[in-house]
């Protein structure tokens, strides 16, 4: 998961509660995990460096970007992605223990997990309802014999509940993308890869053929490309792209240099080490 | 609104329930409302010709696409985009009438609201909780002391709610775009756009550049790009492109011809009469 980040011990602020899958993510560093409520407090509280890198999910293999993720590092906060943890998604029906799935009329869980199990919530006939994270929705349900959650095996051991139904997602191949955020730049390790952001110079996203070139003329891969609503109007966008190489590149400064001048903001979110196969 | 639009008197679903934004965009179209628990569900009426046409969010000018509408379109039916209403939202926050806004703990809307309101709810003091509709919202406050709702005037009449504030919503320029979904082509008008998903022959978005060629050499303008995740792995997109013509012009039939060669999927969603000045 975390093959090629090297963070040295530290205290690491991660979406809370306790049983999320950021916690499992962020896990795999080594040092203290401290939850946070929310993506904006986990990224205030390194900011003011009340802890010193925070772990917080940036896009879903199903769902798609994490928009508040990505709004934050664009428009809100001067932070670094220092690393990215990639965890394989797989969803648990957790229920009370006197319960069966016949008895389930409702079913609890953060908006994307709800999402993720779709048909699966279908066959089962019961009520998709949104909590703000896949363990509070646990922590709801206990005691409710008619309510069932999806999340972790961590949050079925917190709060006494039962796995009736695993890896109950409607898609396979279903991971989460976290991104560890700090102060600080990473050094080039020989695998790594830059995320940018930036926004077109027309108005229109016709100008986007002309940004990619910059990367098309010097065959480097772009391993994702997001558009985003600018906030400005309708139809006009930023753009997130994360590609390989470490800006201390001679290339990478090439393209960087080259694409300055086909937009009109464009912010280096951090080069930090490839994990997984992307 | 519907300057453009042109359609008869039919029965019309809508992503309900009552006081919703969707029956809002989806009353400047003449005949019978009907309101749908579900996008999904929208879809499936209009599949089955349970109803003539659907409407249905598919991007808003803040918080970036709806997923699950760009999802059904490319995965699950082969319906027709008809049409498209641009409605400009203004979020309302709804109190029972005995309470003022020192009263309020909990506020209830769909999570695209309160996420579009994050920052006048944080004002508040208040905990955001996500619901199913913003007119579920309303519902579910009803005669709760401590407790508000954000939605549309209409809400508020429907519950008998009051309007502790309005245009609570961040950021301003913020319009939804909803589409109508049937099962017929629309005929070109002379002021038409198409809307196309395709995924690219390589495994990676550098063939992006490849295919956004076939619209830089003939200086058609793009509306709209977006990049959904593939649901195969992380990293593998499909992209949702809108531009200007109709799928009967001239032009328009080369563009899609040359864009072919370049994908190894493609689906026209359909050509229809543009609103607004995208």
């Amino acid at each position: 998961m975390t093959e090629n980040l090297k963070i040295p011990e530290c205290l690491i602020g991660f979406l809370g509660p306790a049983g999320s899958y950021a916690e499992e993510a962020a896990s795999s560093i080594y040092g203290e995990l401290i939850p946070f409520n929310s993506i904006m407090e986990v990224m205030e509280a390194v900011n003011l460096e009340n802890v010193d890198i925070g772990v917080v999910p940036i896009e879903n293999s199903i769902e798609g970007p994490v928009g508040v993720t990505l709004d934050l590092l664009a428009h809100d906060y001067d932070l670094k992605i220092m690393g990215e943890i990639i965890l394989p998604i797989s969803h648990n029906l957790l229920l009370n223990k006197g319960s069966s799935i016949e008895d389930i009329e409702t079913v609890y869980s953060h908006a994307q997990a709800l999402s993720q199990c779709r048909k699966f919530i279908e066959n089962m006939n019961a009520q998709p309802v949104a909590t703000p994270s896949t363990s509070g929705a646990a922590e709801l349900v206990k005691g409710k014999k008619n309510a069932a959650a999806i999340g972790t095996q961590r949050a079925a051991d917190l709060y006494d509940l039962k796995i009736a139904a695993n890896d109950i997602q409607d898609y396979k191949n279903n991971v989460t993308r976290f991104v560890v955020i700090g102060n600080e730049d990473q050094e080039p390790t020989g695998h790594d890869k830059t995320s940018i952001v930036f926004s077109l110079v027309e108005d229109r996203p016709g100008g986007l053929y002309n940004a990619l070139s910059a990367f098309a003329k010097c065959n480097v891969n772009l391993t994702k490309i997001e558009s985003r609503p600018s906030k400005k109007k309708l139809g006009n966008y930023i753009f997130f792209i994360d590609f390989q190489g470490h800006k201390a590149d001679k290339e990478v400064k090439n393209i960087l240099n080259n694409i300055k001048n086909k937009t009109s903001y464009i912010k280096i979110l951090g080069s930090y080490p490839t994990e997984g196969d992307d």
